[in-house]
């Protein structure tokens, strides 16, 4: 099977234009098939405040109201994944953008109201998702890159979370390729309280950490996102700093890798 | 060989949220290959508004600064592009939404600067186009949706007229599909000044038709794009209320057909 690298760069890594640079190049040069998915949620917070939209967060997780949808459309699928294709496009790289609803690669369900109303995010299901919509560019030669919004096939988009949509990504096509999955961002790995860097993490290693409070706020819905990609065929999950993407791609171990 | 339609949307109809739905569920029951090129300004306008960036038209056309492109670039790729997108995925349509960044489907050149600076606007050359960069999507059974942005191949993202790009791709696929294009607005097609619709129209009779002060304004680069399209294998190219799509891709002459 030929290998696809599934590569996450999170939101620190997207709000400093050198970083961004740095890791489009390394992007651009991976020789396998690849897809790229992104967050940007700063961007988002800095556009919603610009046009006066209330942007609330309840427990690390933005509550999407009509207008903050608006916001994250216009700045994830435009502003930020177009800023990308035209990087790497001049990087030589032959990227597409995509949403979820583009060629319907991702469809998902409203999340529904539970204690919290999220509003307008989706949940997707791996199961639920086709890899053939995504093999028609991967054989075509094209690398995809992927603005974290999906839509209900109603006609209702819906904001979704970047690392669940890789993940759900990696399982649906592990079935037709031999599936890395790499979350990048601005740390060295999972680290603990001195910031030593875990080489691996399994999860009941996993759940020890967290009952300690070793392992915290955002890191917990990442890794949540990681060890569910365990269930699949994919080969391996890693979370790493963008800056070794190139390293890790060529079989260095850097970062922490996720076992079960 | 095969037909393709290539209709492009103007922005009265995008402004009006029931005009849209209709037009939509029309495009998605096309029975042939098609692309749909959407503009945006008035939407593009009031964002920009809300985002107290100047908005300077110069002889109707759009002065892209820096900040008018990050509007742009939000309304036309991310909320015009994606609702688009997830209306017709709602409709059975399996439609793509690209700028011309994406898979490098449409490349452009800064404008010069010139007695008018018009900034980060692009000029395409249907020449330079590749039709394969089209039908590895159309033979792939999507439906396009372009927004009217390109790139300069070297990471800049570039504004560009909606009509000038449907008559690019016009163009450029004729190589390979029976293309007819067909430009819908909130009209019936060309009129005089009494409203009557010029039910054929050609090269000869609008340039009289402008001297004689009759066609102007806005309907002159549209015509202008429409003109420069019978200079390939397009097989026809009209301008219709966008209501008149079904009955014209049916082979009704509604509006008005534009000749050599």
């Amino acid at each position: 099977m030929e290998i696809l690298q599934i590569v996450k760069i999170g939101g620190n890594v997207l709000d400093d234009q050198a970083s961004l640079s740095l890791f489009l190049h390394d992007f651009a040069n991976l020789d396998t098939r690849s897809i790229l998915i992104h967050g940007g949620g700063k961007i988002a917070t800095l556009m919603a405040a610009r046009l006066g939209v209330e942007d609330r967060l309840v427990e690390g997780r933005r509550i999407t109201s009509a207008s903050t949808l608006e916001v994250v459309t216009m700045v994830y699928a435009g502003l930020i994944n177009k800023n990308i294709i035209a990087t790497l496009q001049a990087m030589g790289c032959n990227a597409i953008g995509l949403t979820g609803a583009d060629a319907g690669v991702l469809a998902a369900s409203k999340r529904p109201k539970g204690s919290v109303d999220f509003g307008f995010v989706g949940d997707i299901s791996a199961e639920s998702l086709d890899a053939t919509r995504f093999s028609v560019f991967l054989d075509a030669g094209l690398s995809l890159v992927i603005a974290p919004l999906t839509h209900n096939n109603r006609g209702q988009l819906l904001n979704t979370n970047a690392d669940t949509i890789a993940s759900a990504i990696a399982r649906c096509t592990s079935e037709r390729y031999d599936v890395r999955l790499i979350y990048c961002f601005e740390k060295h790995g999972v680290t603990d309280q001195s910031g030593n860097v875990f080489k691996e993490l399994r999860w009941e290693q996993y759940q020890i950490l967290k009952e300690q409070g070793v392992i915290s706020g955002g890191m917990i819905p990442k890794l949540d996102s990681a060890f569910d990609t365990l269930a699949s065929s994919v080969k391996s999950v890693q979370i790493i700093h963008a800056s070794d993407l190139i390293a890790v791609a060529g079989g260095e171990l850097k970062g922490t890798l996720i076992l079960k």
